[in-house]
């Protein structure tokens, strides 16, 4: 489908891969996470912390930039590789997923989703055929197919409707990525809520219609750990070994390292930056929220054998300070440390995979990670 | 008064000076522009950055970092270089302005102020005794005074009254001062609003008492340009030329040249950053706001020949799409790009000056200027 496209696996664990995707604007090393710039912009963050922090690989909104500032502004203006000077590979999520959880009015039908701008209030249609011609526009080196995402817990026919209509939605993106440019990748989405049974079918009817790699989307939407890992599970081995898997939308380290270890490639999450902004520090020494009155007087940085500087220069009782301060300094250093441990987990494993120790590597950041309610 | 502190004149030119003040934490080359970190952070721009534009010294605040995180709890971590991960010279400014414009209540008295602090309307009490031992604790390079700063228009008895207070703070100051660790410098603070008998009087009286380096204080408070740059005229010459001469909280680029040609030699303020914020750039080609509409589509850079990265990689229509999305990035980038801004200003001032052509650099600066009032 994509002659500049291509996957390999270097290694494997059990069902944990180490692979390399080529993509033409380079490498995305895997497992790998992608910092999420939903707005063609990582939150607080500047593009050459994002690229030191060793991201590969971005994800971009397909709703979000359509709205403003609209997919032809982007094209004209050189696509969004250039458009906002980043000049590794980008993923376009779809907009299924910022359908359901933004727009206040939506309707659903067999042709598309109607849904009510959250800008402007502007009545917007998003059709299978319009999702992947915007993506086009921007340039995206993979994009996503146009889903239906259900909130769990949900109604099993509920489900099943959403889960079957993705399916046609995606023959339907196949079919309008015929002619995109050379290069670029076009992914199927898994959907099926938590029902095995279902997600097995979408998996094996989307296989059947052929794509240069799939997500699982509909996961990390209100379902329990357990629940999300179980599907995860049951998902991967239905998909095939020589593409790449992704599962959208999570997690947390540890979430991420329990689905390296079911098979999974990519992730994509806004919790390094998100929870970077309110305080809560990734670490080696697990979850660290540096709100905390005990922090006020603490000399020590957050990990002084860290890769990342913020990590190492800046003790906890200046991160400490900045928060009270309400110094937009300390949310942008935390979502570098952030960005940096979130890279380090993903290199980590791949490191773990290609010499035959990820179980070992995953328990250790298990037990570094024992006190993860502090994320909470 | 500081064995490790000293100030020597390179070239002048007419009134205009550049010249090179050593501190303990290395050298400030005049004409400097301090970027201001008020809370001990630049508002919104990673150190390295601050660093990248040129800055050599930066300034903090007294009132403010007395309150929060407190003087003794910075100096308990090691001083505020230490503290704030800054390794070069930081002036402190002594929090008399401050508790003008930012206390609701205040009361200004011989001893000194008392002022209600406006994080828990706790009271405090400020003396010149206290201003100078924060300071210590905080490890500035230069101390200032406390000084009472008057917004213009004022009736001129208020102006002369505090004047004559400020210079008995200076007295008290300078005592205080004397216990201070080798290499820490004090600077007085000329008063006296806009009148020149008054400022001259200031001047000669602590020059009388004997500064490391003198401030011209009480301007950018509400007065015309043409005023305050009528009183820098009038009381630069009544200061000694072997020490460092620091106009406070001025101003737009060209503001600071008409005052170096005045024989100023240090400035701080919060446009570049405050403007960086809220979508106005300081180029070689004037004023830019970025939010204006024109810009949505413009592929250009701000300046593909700047020094500044931000300036020369992203292009308006990114940079008015950060704005116009709200985010956070664009106004570090903007920020940025005026921190560059402005130590270009000074550095083209200090390289003119030493070539005996600043009132030609100047002319320059002011033409590309010419367009001053997209600052409004």
């Amino acid at each position: 489908m994509a002659g500049l496209f291509s996957f390999r696996l270097i290694a494997t664990e059990g069902a944990a891969r180490a692979g390399e995707i080529t993509t033409a604007h380079g490498i995305v090393h895997t497992p790998a996470f992608m910092p999420v710039g939903t707005q063609a912009a990582i939150k607080g963050v500047h593009h050459d912390e994002v690229r030191a922090a060793g991201a590969d690989i971005i994800l971009a909104n397909t709703y979000h930039l359509m709205l403003r500032p609209t997919a032809e502004r982007v094209a004209a203006l050189g696509g969004l590789h250039e458009f906002m000077h980043w000049p590794l590979p980008i993923l376009t999520d779809s907009g299924g997923y910022q359908v359901m959880s933004l727009s206040p009015l939506r309707k659903v039908v067999e042709a598309g989703v109607t849904f009510r701008s959250h800008l402007d209030g502007a009545m917007v249609e998003l059709t299978p055929e319009r999702a992947v011609e915007v993506q086009i526009l921007l340039g995206a080196d993979i994009t996503m197919q146009l889903d239906e995402c259900v909130r769990l817990p949900a109604d099993p026919a509920d489900i099943e409707r959403a889960m079957r209509l993705s399916l046609r939605w995606a023959e339907r993106c196949k079919r309008a990525f015929e002619n995109a440019p050379s290069g670029r990748a076009l992914f199927g989405i898994v959907q099926g809520g938590d029902d095995e049974r279902l997600r097995e079918e979408s998996a094996r009817t989307l296989v059947e219609l052929g794509f240069d790699g799939y997500a699982i989307g509909g996961l990390a939407v209100g379902e329990s750990e357990e629940v999300m890992l179980r599907v995860v599970a049951a998902t991967a081995p239905a998909l095939p070994a020589e593409r790449p898997r992704y599962l959208m939308g999570v997690g947390t380290p540890a979430d991420i390292l329990n689905a390296i270890g079911r098979g999974i490639d990519m992730f994509d999450c806004v919790l390094p930056t998100r929870n970077g902004r309110h305080g809560l520090a990734f670490t080696r020494f697990g979850p660290i929220n540096i709100k905390n009155a005990r922090h006020a007087d603490d000399p020590r940085p957050l990990d002084p054998q860290s890769r990342c500087p913020a990590a190492r220069d800046f003790s906890r009782a200046y991160l400490h300070h900045l928060f009270k301060a309400n110094e937009a300094l300390g949310g942008t250093l935390l979502s570098i440390v952030n960005l940096f441990y979130y890279q380090d987990i993903t290199a980590g494993a791949r490191a773990a995979i290609a010499q035959a120790r990820f179980a070992d590597y995953r328990a250790e950041i298990a037990e570094q990670w024992a006190a993860k309610r502090d994320l909470e």
